[in-house]
């Protein structure tokens, strides 16, 4: 359907078409085009002025004439004028170009918004505010339009909104009324996808030797610094000099703050020590923090954005698998008490997530293993398709070949965020999904001391315990199971956890978040693709199973 | 209004207000109240029968009785008939009972669905299927309903989704936009307002010795324990313990940590004392953090409460006036750091405010005072009946009649919970109100080094100084400023803080976090009552002032 490539938004005066244009330009990184903007730049004139010299008519041909180039080209999103609808062959070609959206707001906000704002700027604003009761001429010319502003597609009622929700949601409609993010063709390539959650969106990005660009990647989403960056001294020599270089060059002010490679870092102190670093560079709650690095690196960043100053602006750049399809989208931050992980912490969305695949061919094979665990799980439990493409380019992606790994891990990381847009905080039982594997793979990690385990290691015999589990209630054959074995295999995961305890593991479990009021929340597959949770597995079929992969 | 949390269906006929109201109900678990099916049960007619042989009026009037037995109670879903939105009593009901969300549909859409379903129910259907040209009575009747449609508060359109999609639509924006509306409760005479926010609502409660039923009050709400109680040595004695044995008179396990009084304890490490102290006890993701005190307790309580294990719910019990009407409102939480004050936190929303005035009795004349400037404040910005009541009845407020005190608290608490409710970040534009006399406020608490000054007396000073540039600006007269002061006066609070320094003044305020880009922006009054904000206030204008004050 051709009718989805450009985004339009219509609505009355003061419904904030204009900026909230600007601000879903920025999410998608289309480009940006206001009729009223265009027409004050061709001719050289306020609109008012134009209004009053000319007369409505004339500005409304002018007006057309803007509308046919705005639409005249894809990727666009249109802010238009309050009264375009109003005629037919507007309408016709608006509902051609894309999707037509319609800002709303009661008169009451309306007369504010525009009373506050100062100068009216299009025509209608300066007629409708002046005379005795302008409340009434805005009801009264607003009632008159209704019918027309009714006919969008989708609307978005701003009143008690902010305009970076209102963007939000605009973006929410245009993807689940079609639009799409693998944009064959003229749209971004390198957006993975947009999360949508309830402060606003951010887009995901993932380009091979995107790092390298990502100074002009913060400029084109209006970020001038300074900016923070956050790594550890493993990654810093690799990536975070890459990254601060490529903010200088496009002159945006960039600070390093370098702690140990390693989980000992995502401590309190260290948190600490980047707060008193930030007060000492006098950061701002404009400023930006930017995480270039593994989980650790993204987990410390993100609950220091969180707290610092009630909460700063937030970017990350995820520099292993498991960060890129895992940990980096989602918003969920934390670190590590001497009692246990994850202790201290916060739901915090970053704006932007940033991801490089070329950062993964300086892994070890472990970890390049370790991480593909996450992203074979997203196909399982989502994407069967995806699952395939695992299946027939094994070697290819273990090599890291770039095209083909950078399009694994854009889909990986849509399905992520996907399930992070519908559940943001874990409450409506879809997020809880992506712990397919996890029940058993935590305990796994919890009873070797979180060390000879890697956390995709653990998550792979998981997913074969959850899988096996899955047979046994009956909700899949035996072949399932037995594929993603073999799939695992070839990824060089493990299936076993041999010579661990099997006390221990069912005492780790027991002590998972995920379990409350004593029966665990088992995720298990009902087929390739589709997962779904139950907390009435037989405590026996746990135990056999377990004690299987032990 | 009791019934704050409905969520009502409005819209034309063929937008599937019955269908998906009943599935909202489903995904909910509330009850479903469909107000046509609900005529036709009690009348045991068709509401076409009833419609041809009573007529319209007749009708009208049923439905109006249906609307007032469907909104007669809370958790209930409501489909409504297409045309109740026309009458303004109905919308009054409506509206104070819960969420109005509009179904729309496109004229073309809607005549497609009353054609395929068969025989039309609602009694605007036949006519408008009869005769020549049905889509075009449907586009006439629809365009003369439009601007009533429009102001619910959130519509969806239907035109692409599918009833389930619809629901769904529903159930996020009635979570986006809480339980929204609302203040006074005619069922609860405690309940002084409920704030919305992103992540749902937050009841306020005010009640003379509230504190020391509070177990009732937890069990009411559901909370079972157990609780962690945050209190400092100054009030454990006076209300901390009082609060504890309430709640194990119901059965509530309760343990207490006891910080020492002073804002020296807001900090990092007593943060990480009381991390370690949940941890040692086991606390989970459901039990409950409750602060007693005033705002350093609440404040220290609410960051530890948004950062243990990504946030457990938290309930705040005010012990001082600045805190029950304004700290305890908001979800500001932080700690500070040695660079500065609240360096460090989240916003973070309690579950519940539950103010007891009688707390106040305790506190010393001049803290009594500070206090009541908040209120003060709050109504100069928003509620000129407020400063009418501060008026009439100073001596009993300053001596804390009970009666008297608990309404002026509590219709503070209101207008706090209604700005905050409005604009939860600040990014509105609205919040920022309540920083009326803050900035010059802040500046007189800083360059004392944050102890001779209590927060109260800067803010009554600053209201002085922002009274007199709102005079100067042309806003206001001499007589408000006089009034202003005679009030505050009378509150022994200062309007004067002679023989500070007045660079130092200024230098303080140009660090003050409300001015971004250098220009200050200062929060003025337009009349009792009524404020505004501008950044256009001449710096000669504003030395004068701050000379004038010192």
């Amino acid at each position: 359907m051709s009718s989805r490539r450009n985004i339009i938004l219509t609505g009355f005066s003061g419904t904030g078409k204009s900026r909230v244009a600007a601000e879903v330009a920025r999410i998608l990184g289309w480009e940006l085009a206001d009729t009223d903007a265009d027409i004050v730049r061709r001719e050289g004139k306020e609109i008012g002025e134009i209004f009053s010299e000319k007369g409505e008519e004339f500005f409304r041909l002018l007006e057309k004439e803007a509308l046919i180039r705005a639409c005249d080209a894809e990727g666009r999103v249109v802010a238009t004028g309050g009264g375009v609808l109003m005629d037919a062959d507007n309408r016709r070609l608006l509902f051609d170009s894309g999707l037509v959206v319609g800002l709303e707001a009661r008169p009451e906000t309306i007369y504010q918004r525009l009373s506050t704002e100062g100068q009216g700027r299009s025509p209608e604003e300066r007629p409708m505010l002046a005379g005795d009761d302008p409340l009434a001429r805005i009801r009264s010319l607003k009632a008159e339009r209704q019918p027309f502003y009714s006919l969008a597609q989708w609307v978005v009622q701003t009143d008690d909104l902010s305009e970076g929700q209102v963007a939000a949601e605009v973006v929410r409609a245009w993807q689940m009324l079609g639009g799409r993010m693998d944009s064959s063709g003229d749209g971004d390539p390198e957006l993975a996808a947009v999360v949508t959650h309830s402060r606003g969106s951010c887009p995901i990005r993932v380009g091979w030797g995107l790092l390298d660009r990502i100074g002009e990647g913060f400029r084109a989403s209006g970020i001038d610094g300074p900016v923070y960056i956050i790594t550890d001294d493993n990654v810093f020599p690799l990536y975070g000099r890459q990254a601060q270089r490529s903010l200088q060059r496009a002159e945006i002010e960039a600070h390093c703050f370098i702690i140990p490679a390693g989980e000992e870092s995502k401590s309190w102190e260290m948190a600490n020590a980047i707060y008193h670093w930030l007060a000492s560079r006098r950061a701002e709650r404009r400023h930006t923090i930017l995480a270039v690095g593994g989980g650790v690196v993204g987990d410390l960043a993100g609950f220091v954005a969180a707290t610092y100053l009630r909460g700063m602006p937030f970017v990350q750049a995820p520099t292993s698998m498991a960060a890129m399809v895992d940990a980096s989208i989602g918003g969920k931050t934390a670190v590590n008490l001497p009692e246990a992980k994850n202790l201290v912490g916060a739901f915090y969305q970053p704006q932007m997530v940033l991801a490089d695949p070329h950062t993964l061919t300086t892994l070890g094979r472990r970890e390049l293993s370790e991480g593909w665990a996450e992203a074979i799980k997203h196909g399982f439990i989502m994407d069967a398709d995806l699952v395939s493409v695992f299946e027939d380019h094994a070697s290819e992606l273990m090599g890291l070949e770039p095209e083909l790994s950078t399009e694994v891990i854009r889909r990986s990381m849509a399905i992520k965020a996907e399930v992070v847009s519908q559940d943001e905080r874990e409450t409506l039982g879809k997020r809880v999904l992506l712990n397919y594997g996890h029940t058993i793979g935590h305990a796994i990690e919890a009873t070797t001391g979180y060390g000879d385990w890697m956390h995709g290691e653990g998550v792979s015999v998981g997913m074969m315990g959850a899988a096996e589990l899955s047979r046994r209630m009956g909700m899949i054959d035996g072949d399932v199971v037995r594929r993603q074995g073999e799939l695992l295999r070839r990824f060089n995961l493990p299936l076993k956890a041999e010579g661990l305890d099997v006390e221990q593991i069912f005492s780790a479990m027991s002590l998972d978040k995920k379990s409350t009021g004593g029966a665990i929340r088992w995720v298990l597959l009902e087929e390739v693709g589709r997962a779904t949770t139950s907390r009435d597995v037989p405590p026996e079929q746990v135990r056999e199973v377990v004690e299987g992969l032990l």
